[in-house]
């Protein structure tokens, strides 16, 4: 299995978090964002949006960090990283998807702003950030996890932009219960931290 | 079951679409948009995230309509519409992101500056709309859906706001393979329109 991997991405974090949490042997193809290795006719082949990461499996590559948190969940995580059956699997749905509009248009793109540069609204993603945390925060105050009393991907797919907000210059401090959440994770057998992250 | 729903909104459309191709009873809840209902302490005990549509079936209540079409799929759709195997569910939900992700930055925000006349960045809606539907039109040069040869929520998912496009100033002229595309999903048995689309 090759995962095709920036460093500074959330997005490939949060899957070489999942590989590491499996315990699944990969290899990982470096991209080199800076010189728009993503954009070059060679890596379009692998995924036509151009964005990483994207995973190779034998003869298919796949695209989207939360189609691959359901690949690797689905195929090795035994239903426990994400459940079979249609209630829970759509619980753990709503923070996928929570993962690729609400956080993406808050708290990713408010550190693709003040560590990359980006061309970002940044009075909305301060804004959309404060929304979402708010109300995960209220979400955690009975919970440890998002969902189903363990952690999922719902946790895998929504940690990486959210412990990463400081570098977005959203604190984290109002929010007592994400950081405990964060604890959480950062204590799950096979843990790996990202470039920022202890 | 109940859905909670707003008649213009094309992320409830998905899931009324769904429910009529899947054939279920359903009642219908409207919630007055322009009045602020979704925001109101009602409503945000259904969905604390003040977003439509939600889906309340039995005991719970499920927000995003990407989660909820997962569950419909899960529960009602026989592996059809949402497949079982690891490598069949991750190309769907790659689709599933898609819809959350490039098309709502894109064409539903496009949509959304020029019918409801909301604060959006319209040039970079724009611009994400065109890379967005290139893509997708390209992708569907070969193939008479997303994925699998088939039907599927991933089609589902990605078809209202593309449909929707020239509601956002969005011509769909240059896309000759998502037109029909688009010819096909409103072939489909129990298809409904929403208003706006025929």
């Amino acid at each position: 299995m090759k995962l095709y991997n920036a460093e500074f991405s959330g997005n490939c974090y949060k899957v070489r978090l999942l590989l590491s949490l499996l315990d699944i042997d990969r290899e990982i193809v470096p991209i080199d964002i800076i010189n728009k290795e993503h954009k070059s006719p060679k890596y379009l082949s692998k995924n036509p949006l151009g964005e990483l990461p994207a995973l190779e499996d034998g003869a298919h590559t796949l695209r989207d960090s939360q189609a691959i948190l359901v690949y690797l969940a689905k195929k090795y995580g035994k239903d426990v990283w994400l459940p079979n059956n249609a209630k829970e699997m759509a619980l753990v749905t709503q923070w996928l998807s929570t993962a690729c509009n609400d956080i993406a248009r808050g708290p990713m793109d408010a550190r693709a702003h003040y560590k990359f540069k980006f061309d970002v609204d940044i009075k909305k993603a301060r804004e959309k950030s404060i929304s979402i945390l708010t109300v995960i925060d209220k979400h955690l105050a009975a919970r440890e996890w998002l969902e189903l009393n363990r952690a999922t991907i719902a946790d895998i797919a929504c940690f990486p932009y959210i412990a990463l907000a400081h570098e977005g210059n959203i604190s984290l401090e109002p929010y007592t219960n994400i950081q405990k959440w964060i604890g959480n994770i950062k204590k799950l057998p096979n843990y790996i931290p990202m470039p920022g992250l202890d």
